[in-house]
């Protein structure tokens, strides 16, 4: 991310402080070339290998407490203003900046609700615990879940054009893929096609190359998360994708579905087509539900009930989620209220959070089909970031 | 890492959990493809996206416990033999798990002393606390440092022969660095020259390329951890350069000083050659000291007196630390007693170890004279990995 894009984000940070009416937000770290709290690319910008306090206060300043070594590093990187070197123990350095700022509230990076918010491993909370066991700082710690929730998910309009862009390139291999699908191919060889696509536009993943993208074909394939394997496309399976790539690090996520024709065909069949016109129709609905301040289960519950009522399973996983320098982004989360999504179906969409809608059903015997779209959120609905897939793409064999 | 290199490694573990008389080990981790705990690619080899528990035993047994759309991934990829779906919440399953095993002590992937043990976020603590709470396991922790300081820092043959070629491509990139440098260009050129070179070659470095290279040139240089700035070099530099690549995912980390004489001058002044020497003595001096058993300080003691007693200020950082898949590996660190790096200095060496020796001094006016090598611990000694830097490279202008 670039050093004004940072800046901007900070700036952002300093407002959403001042609404939640939190003091300072501290973002504790070490060794981040071993494990990197998801905030740093975007709101520090560098590493840090000793133990390091980047602080944003509600007032607007910004302090980095960190190894002494790493001093010329972050005067370079030029994100942080005031910086804190030590040499043997960071405890004295950080007792005094938080003395000079006085908080009564501090937001620190750790949530049980969202792994974005929760970069401070358990070793290095103890640790800093230890350091300020003396002070009454030790009382004054908060999640940072909110204001990371509200700064990954309110995106600006240079984070909406990026998405947009990344939108496009992915959609462009998707048109590539749907020329490319033959009998006999294999899901691997449909995967190395998609990602030779990418190195020749030097393009990169939204996650990991190992199921990026992940495809499936007929029935019986592998779960949602897994990689391509080597079963081949055969006439009367039904096809689906799940892919996307970045740019300037922010991720598309989309899936789109195919039928193989047998050569008798020349459309699908009718369990076919009604199980894809039942996921359209299931985003359709859900999409007409969204705006500011209802909760992400409500949005779900639309879906799923929806799918369960034309007769399938309810899909085993949320309707959708945010998206942004990650694949799984934001705080609010549109989820059925199941235990291990925590507290993050209950929180409010809000004006420019990116979503997908991804259902998913089982047409049996034929194939998984699952469509994935994704939409901004306005202030009384959504606008549609994806041209959306309405028909079910045909390969003739 | 294959999964052959995998499953070594949990037969290596399990054998460490036996010797140190731990009943089971538990890796706990969520969104890894947010924030990866640093043993997953050494002894998992897959993501997990749900609340999931890795678990290996003294017995031999491995256990996934994860979400049910991942279960036909963990499959596939097939290092954990019984696999545990679940779909709403991980609790039941996992105190199911537990129950079969009956642990007394479980060590978990948490550390106060070292980040590469320390894995598992805060929030995730406190929901896995939360899922235990009702039974005995949740007295039953201990942090897993023992284990990921033995696991990582007692390399197998297979791990040296990758460091090994490591470095020597490591190495000739220094070569060509020697025949590539002269007056006028700048830090940032010669940094680029050597990434070319690793584009090329299809080399991956060691660490993030924003500073690896990192090179230093002339007196005033930026700190230990910068990147390369626009700095030129000018006659009567001491040039210094850090540098490493991987091979198949295991480091090599490397210092070599450089001095640039003026048109007059057909060796380096008598200042820097002393510097130079210094260095080279204070290496081989902690070297002769090193073997299984001794304390890491007590080697840093051995270059940090000596340096001083040759009238140079102390170095301010570790003498060496081990080197493995991440630069900076293992346990055992060859530190002083300063807080900011734990118990580290008072672990013991052992043997197969691999460390790095990178003393540090400033000439006056000339720039910094450092010099890494990398030594593996035997029985009783070390091996060389690198061949020595015992000259400074003369660049003639």
């Amino acid at each position: 991310m670039s050093k004004d894009m940072i800046l901007e984000k900070i700036e952002q940070a300093v407002k959403i402080l001042n609404e939640k009416n939190i003091d300072m937000w501290m973002t504790y770290v070490r060794e981040t070339g071993n494990i990197k709290d998801p905030m740093l690319d975007m709101i520090v910008g560098t590493n840090a290998t000793w133990q390091t306090a980047f602080i944003i206060t509600k007032s607007g300043e910004t302090h980095a407490v960190l190894g002494s070594l790493e001093l010329e590093n972050m005067k370079a990187v030029g994100t942080y203003k005031n910086i804190h070197p030590y040499l043997k123990n960071i405890k004295d350095e950080l007792v005094k900046v938080l003395d000079s700022i006085k908080p009564n509230k501090i937001a620190i990076n750790f949530s049980r609700n969202s792994s974005l918010a929760d970069g401070m491993t358990y070793g290095l909370y103890l640790e800093l615990m230890d350091h300020l066991k003396e002070t009454k700082y030790a009382n004054s710690f908060i999640s940072s879940e909110e204001i990371v929730a509200a700064l990954r998910g309110r995106k600006s309009h240079t984070e909406i054009s990026n998405t947009k862009k990344a939108i496009e390139d992915t959609l462009k291999i998707f048109d590539e893929v749907t020329k490319f699908i033959k009998p006999g191919l294999s899901e691997k060889d449909i995967a190395n096609f998609v990602l030779d696509i990418c190195e020749k536009r030097g393009l990169e993943p939204s996650w990991e190359v190992e199921h990026c993208p992940a495809v499936f074909t007929g029935p019986n394939t592998a779960g949602a998360h897994s990689g391509p394997t080597d079963r081949k496309v055969e006439c009367g399976h039904v096809i689906n994708m799940d892919f996307g790539v970045k740019h300037n690090g922010y991720c598309a996520d989309l899936q789109r579905t195919w039928y193989v024709l047998h050569p008798h065909e020349d459309k699908a069949p009718i369990e076919v087509q009604k199980g894809f016109d039942v996921i359209v129709e299931s985003i359709t609905r859900s999409a007409n539900e969204m705006k500011p301040g209802k909760q992400g289960w409500e949005i779900d519950q639309v879906a799923r009930n929806y799918i369960q009522i034309c007769g399938y399973d309810e899909f085993p996983h949320g309707l959708g989620h945010q998206v942004g320098r990650a694949t799984h982004d934001g705080g609010a989360l549109m989820a059925p209220k199941w235990e291990r999504y925590n507290n993050l179906p209950y929180l409010e969409l809000e004006e420019n959070n990116v979503f997908t809608i991804e259902p998913r059903l089982t047409i049996k015997d034929y194939g998984i089909a699952t469509i994935e779209e994704m939409v901004l959120v306005t202030k009384d609905g959504v606008e549609w970031l994806s041209n959306r897939q309405k028909e079910i793409y045909l390969i003739k064999p």
